[in-house]
C-alpha cells in the first residue's frame, strides 16, 4: 500500500426531505447565492420550486445559471464565473448531476482566477488556488462529484475534455435525497450506474500490491450497484435501490477505493475522447469500453486480479484464473446489456473515422502509456476502439 | 435505509515516515502541546523520541500525561484536564491506541467543562460542548477512535465503563503509520483485530432494511481483517498486513458501515461490563461473546442475515439459511481461536459469580432490551455469559 491522505470534509446530508436544513447550511457562507443547474428537469419535478421557496424564506439574493450541458462547456463556466464576480456571489448552490456540480466547481474557482477558465483547467498539476464555497443538491447517482475535488470540463473549440481538481473545489455540503433521482429515466440511471462501476473498476485494477481493504470495499460497492441498478430500472421510485446507488456513487470516487494506490485510469482516458468528439453520455461510453479493455489487458500478470474480480463480484466459481477472468468480463458485459445499455459504438453514432485521432489524444491527455494498469500506446487504444465496433463474446 | 449525516473531517495522514508533517499540523492550533500516552511502549520502540525531537525542533512547549490505562480511568482524565487548564494547553497530541485516544478526547472536552469529567461522560445524549483540538498518532489497529467522535471511559469506583461522543472530540488529524504497530504483540494484535471485526459485526446485524452499500462494504472490510490478521501474527513487520488492519480499524467505526441504520450494539453492551468488573482486554471479551450472541439471536427472522454473513464473509456454500448461519458462527469462532484468542471466560479469569450483576448493568447502561438486533433482557445476557463459560461447537 502506498502512503495517502484522506481528508474529505464534505458535510453529507443523506436522506429524505432535508431541504429545510439548506438555509442553515448556506447562511454560514453568506446570503448571495448563485444557483447552477442544467436542462430544467428540476423545474418539471418540483425540486426547483422547493429550493426557491427555502431561499426566499431565508431572505437570500439569488442569481441563476441555467442550461449547464451534460458535458459541461468551458464557455458556460466562464459565464458563471462572470456572474460571481459581477454580483459578488457568496456561495454557489449546484442542483444536478455530475456535470452541473463539475461546472459549479470550476465556476467557484474561476471566480477568483487570474486568466481564463480554460487556463485553470489546463493547470494539470491540480488547482491550488481559492474557490467560492459550493453546496450541492444531487439529482443523479453517477460521478461522485458531490464528495470529491474533481471536475471534468469540455472545450468544444479544441475538442478537449479534461479533468482538473483542487482542495478548494470540494463541496462544503451535499444534500443526497434519493427521492430526487426517482424521475431519472432508464437510460440515465443505467449510464450513471455504469459510471459508478467504472470508477470502482479503474481503482480496482491497479499495480499497487497489498490494498485488500480498498479492493474488498470496491468489490462490495460493485455488488451493491449490480444488485440495485436493475431494481431502480424496474421500479424507478424504489427508495432503497435509489439510496444504495446514490451512496455508492459518492463512495466510489471519494478516495475510499482509490487511495493508497498509484497509476492512471485507462477507460476514462479513452472515453473522454469519445465524449469530446461525439458528446455521448459518459457512462455509456465507459460501459462499452470497459469489457474490451479488460480483454485487451488480460495476460499472465493480470489474470489473477481479473479472476478475483470475477469471483468476488460476480460469484464466478471457475478455478483457472484466465478462464475465470473471461467469465467475469462476459458477466460484466451481460450485466450492462441487461441494463439496456447500447454496447457497441455504432449504436451511439460512432464509427472508425476518428479512431486514430482519438487514440492519439487519449495518450496525449493522460499517462496511460506509462502508468496504465497495462500500459497502452496509441495502437492499443485503437485496437480497443475497434473491438468496440461490434457485439462481442469474451468467454 | 435511514437518513444519516456523514461528516468526518479528520485529516488522515496514512503511511510510512510522515512525522516530519507533525509540526505543520500542530502549528495550526498553537505551540503548547499536551502529549498523552500509555504504558511507555512508545519509549521502548523509539516513537516517543522521534516525536519529542520533532516538537523540540518546532519550538513547542510540551507537557505530558503518561500512564493512561488500557481501560482508561476517569481519574486519569481529570488529571489531564487539570494540566490543560493550568498550563493553557493549545492542542493535545495522543500517541497510542484507542484507550489513549479516548482518554485524550475526554480530556480535551473536560478542559472546558463546568463539572467533573464523569458528569461529562454521563451526558448520555452526547456531548455538545467545545473541546481542545486533538491530533493522534495511532499505535494499535483496533478501536477506530482515530477517526470518530467516540470515547469510552471507566469509573473504577462505581464499576462503570461508559461511552460518550461529541463532534468537538473528533481528531483534527491522525497519523496512521503501520510501522508503529510492528511491535504490537500477538495477543494485542489479535485482540485489536477482534475489536475491528466486532464493530463491523455490530453494524452489520441491524434491523434497518435496504443498506446493501453499508453491508457489502462491511463484508469486504471483514474479509480484509480475516486475511491480514493471521499474516500480521506470523510476520509482525509485514507492512501491508499491518496497513490493511490499520485502515480497516478506522473505516470500521467512522460511520461508513453504520450510518443509515438504527439499533443498539449488543456484544459491546455485554463486554463493557466484563471490562468494567474484570478489566479484561476489550477485544478479547468481544471475541468470546460474539459467537455465543450470534447463536442466541439465531431464529427464523435472523437466519437470512446470519447466512449472508456466512456466505459473503467466510465463503460458506450451504444453501439452507439456518445451517449456513451455524457454519458461519463456527467459522468465526474457529478464526478467533486460530488467532490464539482465549475463547472462554474462565481463561481470562471470569467465573459466574457476577453474571447476574453484569447482566443487570448491561441492560441498564444500554437499550439492548428495546433496540438490540434481537432485544436482550437480563436473562438473555446471563444465558450468553453462561454459554461463554465453556468451549462450544455451533454447527
Amino acid at each position: 500500500m502506498e502512503n495517502f491522505n484522506f481528508h474529505v470534509t464534505t458535510d453529507i446530508r443523506f436522506g429524505k426531505d432535508r431541504l429545510d436544513e439548506l438555509p442553515t447550511v448556506l447562511n454560514e457562507f453568506g446570503k448571495r447565492v448563485l444557483i447552477v443547474y442544467g436542462g430544467g428537469s428540476i423545474k418539471k419535478n418540483g425540486l426547483y420550486d422547493k429550493v426557491a421557496n427555502e431561499l426566499k424564506e431565508n431572505g437570500n439574493t439569488v442569481f441563476e445559471l441555467a442550461g449547464v450541458e451534460p458535458n459541461p462547456r468551458v464557455t458556460t463556466v466562464e459565464k458563471g464565473a462572470e456572474i460571481c464576480r459581477q454580483e459578488k456571489v457568496d456561495v454557489i448552490l449546484a442542483i444536478g448531476g455530475g456535470s452541473v456540480i463539475d461546472a459549479a466547481k470550476v465556476i467557484a474557482a474561476a471566480a477568483f482566477y487570474q486568466g481564463s477558465a480554460w487556463d485553470l483547467v489546463l493547470e494539470r498539476k491540480g488547482f491550488a488556488g481559492p474557490a467560492l464555497p459550493l453546496v450541492t443538491i444531487l439529482t443523479l447517482a453517477a460521478t461522485g462529484s458531490e464528495m470529491n475535488t474533481n471536475a471534468v470540463i469540455t472545450n468544444w473549440k479544441t475538442k478537449e475534455k479534461l479533468g482538473t481538481a483542487g482542495p478548494s473545489m470540494l463541496p462544503k455540503a451535499s444534500f443526497l435525497d434519493p427521492q430526487n433521482t426517482f424521475t431519472v429515466n432508464q437510460y440515465q440511471t443505467a449510464a450513471g450506474s455504469a459510471d459508478i462501476m467504472s470508477h470502482l473498476i479503474e481503482n480496482y485494477f491497479n499495480k499497487t500490491e497489498g490494498t485488500d481493504v480498498q479492493d474488498f470495499v470496491a468489490e462490495g460497492i460493485m455488488r451493491a450497484v449490480i444488485k440495485n441498478c436493475p431494481i431502480a430500472l424496474k421500479y424507478p421510485d424504489d427508495y432503497d435501490a435509489r439510496a444504495n446507488l446514490m451512496w455508492a456513487s459518492s463512495l466510489a470516487l471519494n478516495g475510499l477505493t482509490g487511495n493508497g494506490k498509484q497509476g492512471s485510469w485507462s477507460c476514462h482516458a479513452i472515453e473522454h475522447e469519445l465524449s469530446a468528439f461525439y458528446d455521448i453520455t459518459h457512462g455509456i461510453g465507459l460501459a462499452i469500453i470497459t469489457p474490451r479493455w479488460m480483454e485487451y489487458v488480460l495476460n499472465e500478470q493480470t489474470a489473477g486480479k481479473l479472476a478475483q474480480f470475477a469471483r468476488n463480484v460476480f460469484g464466478v466459481e471457475e478455478s483457472v484464473d484466465r478462464m475465470a477472468a473471461r467469465m467475469g468480463i462476459q458477466k460484466l458485459y451481460d450485466y450492462f446489456k441487461a441494463c439496456k445499455i447500447p454496447m457497441t459504438l455504432p449504436e451511439v453514432g460512432i464509427d472508425d473515422e476518428k479512431f486514430s485521432l482519438m487514440a492519439k489524444q487519449a495518450v496525449a491527455h493522460s499517462s496511460i502509456d506509462k502508468n496504465g494498469y497495462v500500459p497502452l500506446d496509441e495502437a492499443a487504444v485503437e485496437e480497443i476502439l475497434r473491438q468496440s465496433l461490434v457485439e462481442r463474446n469474451f468467454e
